[in-house]
């Protein structure tokens, strides 16, 4: 058995990477990034428009107070500016005034409105690239930062045709840096995109999940998980959401009438079928097979189309060390499990585990654990 | 370390549990009860349209060939029909003719469709309650049945005013027999609640994954868990779908304007936002507000809301043996791991492996990965 692996390039091996940083906003985002260029080994100096914030950050080791003249030692490399979208524009602004960096970034959820800003402020727009890293948590606030926050996710990166080939080279390497895979647009790609995959969602979950009202309580016993996914998101914190979806209304609301046009048409559709006309199950389909294309799009977890799993169950009970003594049965067979789910258990001593593997995995999976005594079905 | 945990009460502790069935249809669902009933030392006698699929699940060990001449020894106790709704009165009329059992079920996903036809062919509806066990698979078949299929999961129980009220115990007593959750209800309200919470959110799922034909390929690598849990099951299989939506046709179409309708309300108010009216925002939040309330209601994992649980995260290595390792090291600790969900790693070795635990648990295990050499972060 080994440790963990190593997960990142070293400090330096990053063309590029800043090694000296201001960030300036230390909530989740901001303190996050402070976390993971600190494990680096980079110089951090933070800063937030509430002291008291970014006094949290330094004492969670994020980095140092960030001086009322600037880094000592001049400019820092780069400064992270770590703020909603609408105060980008004036911090970049008055960060650009102090010269507190040569190159600045932002990270907020949209990225036209921040660079429309700074262009009518008259900033500096060939040492600022816009970005934005596709990551997030259920809570916010320093507190709730985390080193490993962006590890494999997307970072967008939307220079603007004056932007400097070292400027957009230094925030890419900021996103490598912390884990990310930083993926290259313009400004205006990327919220139409993130309306189309993030905004435009939240919305149709929502729209779902405030239909259960019509649902009596015993109906919703009823409930399997097919519902729980399609309205999982609709669960957030509703005033965040709402800021997100204004700071990229017109983009979300260009998309959002094709849905309600395709969920009338089907209305039509089933309300034909059981008015008797079979032919209507066609647009249906039609419907769910433009839906199945959709998703096979949808990149999987190795970046590709999701790749095919087999799936094992098994029985377990719901004792410390059941699943210990499980994926050591696994381990000593030599499996590496790709994904595992524990199935709901509901009143009841005991669960169901489903294991993922590669397809050649699950006989010899299967077999290891049927040996282990668990109750086993493989699935392909 | 223990063994897996018994699961259900001893076969004969379940009042007007059948010990003598007869199944029709030998497809996932009838071969699951027959395997679930089989294993409680039930006496099961199978039957299918295509003989050949019967005796493959006779080959599973479901149970035995039903003889033309019905069970040997007189009536069943319970005859299950496991068949598409379409298909159930026909069969039943037939199977009440060979006076095959004392009581019927079927176990279709509508329950008003089989309950008219039977009325329509003069069926003795005393001894007929119709049936619907929530539970599923991605794959058909006797070869995909299992006898845990239907552990935890609802089944709704739906008889006719008109049902003998052995019948309807008999029926309960099947469903608690394999585990499942009897809910007893009407079966127009059966009919309407799922369309509801399954038919419906199904299309809205189709309906936003047949969107993503306007991104770019680079737009799709942005996506995140959210647009992922929304579309998952617009991945399903589309001629069954279509079927079981022209099944429940009529109270499908009756939900969906209700959501295109709150999508274009939306839409209007983001419009609104976009051209400076500030206060249209009060209408996506009261969107989003409804949204909330309603996945509030939907019954977390113990039955009732979900239980608040901690989350321990800890970045792991890709190798065999690893999570073994950590699952071990939480063992060893004490700690009952309630959910675990592993993230993603693209093109790394390494990934984040996330352990739902009980809040008072979250200190212990983080404590306990941390000695082990794990990075990890708890959240709460």
């Amino acid at each position: 058995m080994t440790g963990p692996a190593p997960v990142l390039p070293p400090a330096g091996a990053i063309p590029g990477e800043p090694r000296r940083l201001v960030i300036i906003g230390t909530g989740l985002i901001g303190t996050s990034v402070a976390l993971a260029m600190r494990e680096r080994g980079a110089e951090v100096w933070l800063a937030d428009r509430d002291p008291a914030t970014a006094r949290f950050a330094v004492g969670l080791g994020a980095g140092r107070e960030l001086p009322p003249d600037g880094p000592p030692g001049g400019p820092a490399d780069l400064a992270v500016l770590a703020m909603p979208p609408e105060a980008v524009g004036a911090a970049l602004a008055g960060a650009q005034r102090r010269g507190l960096a040569r190159t600045y970034t932002d990270v907020a959820s949209v990225k036209e409105q921040p660079l429309l800003a700074a262009r009518a402020l008259g900033c500096d727009l060939s040492s600022y690239v816009p970005g934005h890293p596709i990551a997030g948590r259920e809570r916010s606030g320093p507190a709730a930062a985390r080193a490993e926050l962006f590890l494999d996710r997307p970072w967008a990166v939307c220079p603007d045709p004056s932007a400097a080939a070292g400027a957009v080279q230094a925030v890419t390497a900021l996103a490598m840096a912390c884990g990310a895979q930083p993926a290259q647009m313009a400004a205006a790609d990327h919220d139409r995109w993130v309306a189309l995959i993030s905004h435009v969602p939240h919305l149709v979950s929502a729209a779902m999940a405030a239909r259960l009202e019509l649902a009596a309580g015993d109906a919703l016993a009823l409930a399997g998980q097919g519902l729980r996914d399609v309205t999982r998101i609709a669960g957030s914190d509703t005033a965040l959401w709402t800021q997100i979806l204004a700071a990229n209304a017109a983009h979300a609301a260009e998309v959002l009438p094709a849905i309600a046009s395709d969920l009338m048409e089907a209305a039509a559709a089933l309300a034909s079928l059981a008015g008797g006309d079979e032919d209507a199950a066609k647009r249906v389909t039609g419907l769910l097979e433009r839906g199945g294309a959709g998703v096979a799009r949808i990149p999987g977890k190795q970046g590709g189309p999701a790749p095919h799993y087999a799936v094992v169950q098994a029985v377990i009970g719901d004792q410390p060390g059941e699943l210990a003594r499980l994926f050591t049965a696994a381990g000593e067979a030599g499996i590496n499990i790709e994904d595992v789910r524990i199935e709901h258990s509901r009143g009841r001593p005991s669960g169901a585990v489903a294991l993922s593997v590669r397809p050649d995995a699950a006989g010899p999976l299967a077999a290891a654990l049927t040996a282990g005594g668990w109750p086993v079905r493989a699935l392909s």
